[in-house]
């Protein structure tokens, strides 16, 4: 488990500054007595069950990655925000294993202004009535990024989320879920490649025969870093908006456990075998600027991170604990003709199936 | 001068591939011819001043800075567009002052496409009859950043270019000049940002009384984080289309040649002071914060960076040579009270008046 709790100032200024509401009882009010009073079970709306789902596997990673790291503890801030909705940030920083980890879940409640209902027409049906001015919205998702200090042992990267729309009574209209887990090697083993890609895609293929396929060539296409001309690391699986065009609900959150559930597995082995192996200055030096290139990623063309950042109210330290402890840039640098650093700069550069 | 003269292979992979002309004489060859057989004198047409200039001061201000660094020399990489224009790299890195500091010319000669020309319209008179299909046009600037090792030394940043749009003769339609130069310190010392300040301030004053202010307000507001809610650093002065409505082109090249040469007189006093002060390691650890804020303006908010990373063909080494060689991280990093990091924070959350 996390070893602080805190509701400190530097929280308490990060909030967003939202209007007092005066009507009757809030959706996130409601949701709030539902779960006083009742807990949360298969019969709960789904938001509830992922926002408990999503709470449950943070605490588990959590533990699992303080027990590997063997060092430092994750440092754990809960925040709340005025509207609706909270948040948990988990992080551990200058570990034995680990430079920089951080487990995030986010839970809010909030209005899409039309605009917002208009750009989500366009993937989901269930918006399709013109009519509608306004909409409450309900988003929860778990999000994980972990740097280690060893160059050999690859970072990694995991989002599950979920999406809802409701009318003013809480209401369900419409439903996304979304999400994937990539792994960024700054040496590649392939191994380690063939391992995670297979250990996702059993996940993936117990729901459903095209998932992988699809999901894992979206993955490709979405970590491409178009001014570097390469991927940001080997890949993994990125699908978004998923909902009863693909599925039903309950298939398909089904679906994101299996996922969700299959991180520890895919990742545990590849640290295990990595987090100890030798290396020198050069390797360090190695993966300081394969962790530029994962900056320059989040920073310029990471959706997630964009929209974050220009959230106002946003909780800015817990957008940006995706970001390495430290980087670097270095001109012109080229890796050495038939190197294991030029061997996996051109993997980078070309995706290849692993699985 | 620079020490290495290379038109290596990863120079030429970097190039733009653009269609060869079939037509006459392109502008950009007839300003070469202009150039091989009479030079560039008084009477040339403005865009060969402005870039016989640049790069004199390129060469100037390479030189001062390798003096100062006592150790390492400035690699230089030249390169052409084969649609016309060229330019000039020199990057310094590991030096005994200077971590990293690169110097750049960059010349283009290109076509600009009708929705292009229509949002400069809004800036430029010049530019109003709404029947232009297309445009020529001609970019010249002098890039600079500078970022020493020592974290008592501030960050500079210096930026000038002119601008020109031409009809398929290479008669002149519109132009304008902009730029700037800002110093962005990890330890304030109110002596540097006075005499950086006021080193601009006498630049300015020979050309225009209103020049320093508004150009002073201009950078405060440019180089703003909205997600830190804090500047970069402690501003300069930084202005854009600047053109005949303010003044005649002699005179604004006469203002942009007082700037770039009051570049020397502003920073290299704050070097010599600031180079061999003592320092530890929380000191070092500060300044890579302070980095880590940089990398964060120019990768999501400066405009210039992402016109250059979203332009097919740009050469990316020569854009992001603006970032340090190295920068971090840390989850909720906040200086102690009454320190001189909280102080200097304080400050780039309240623009002050320096001269």
């Amino acid at each position: 488990k996390c070893n602080r709790n805190s509701g400190s100032k530097v929280t308490d200024r990060l909030q967003p500054v939202e209007p007092l509401k005066t009507e009757g009882p809030s959706i996130a009010e409601i949701d709030s007595k539902r779960k006083r009073e009742s807990g949360v079970t298969e019969a709960s709306p789904m938001r509830l069950r992922m926002e408990a789902f999503i709470k449950e596997q943070q605490d588990e990673i959590v533990r699992d990655l303080e027990r590997i790291d063997g060092g430092a503890k994750f440092r754990r801030d809960t925040w709340s925000r005025p509207a609706g909705g909270d948040g948990i940030s988990c992080v551990l920083q200058d570990g034995n294993v680990f430079e920089k980890a951080g487990v995030n879940v986010s839970v809010v409640y909030g209005t899409l202004p039309r605009a917002a209902i208009q750009k989500m027409r366009v993937n989901h049906k269930a918006l399709d009535d013109p009519s509608i001015e306004s909409l409450e919205f309900f988003a929860a998702g778990l999000s994980l990024v972990l740097h280690p200090h060893n160059p050999m042992a690859p970072t990694v990267h995991l989002n599950y989320r979920y999406f809802e729309t409701m009318d003013k009574t809480g209401e369900g209209k419409a439903w996304w879920f979304g999400g994937g887990t990539d792994l960024t090697p700054s040496y590649l083993f392939d191994e380690d490649a063939v391992h995670f890609h297979k250990t996702i895609k059993e996940a993936c293929d117990k729901h459903g025969r095209d998932y992988y396929p699809r999901f894992k060539t979206w993955c490709d296409k979405y970590f491409y870093i178009p001014h570097r001309g390469e991927s940001r690391g080997i890949g993994g699986i990125f699908f978004d908006d998923l909902d009863e065009e693909t599925s039903d609900q309950e298939s398909l959150f089904s679906f994101v456990q299996s996922c969700c559930k299959s991180f520890l597995p895919s990742y545990l082995p590849i640290i295990e075998r990595r987090k100890n192996m030798s290396f020198g200055k050069n390797e360090k030096a190695w993966q300081q600027l394969r962790r530029g290139r994962y900056v320059e990623f989040n920073l310029v063309h990471d959706r997630g991170t964009s929209f974050g950042l220009n959230t106002p109210g946003a909780r800015v330290e817990s957008i940006l604990m995706s970001l390495p402890l430290t980087a670097r840039w270095q001109y012109m640098h080229e890796p050495e003709i038939a190197t294991m650093e030029e061997r996996t700069l051109n993997t980078l550069k070309t995706p290849k199936e692993w699985a």
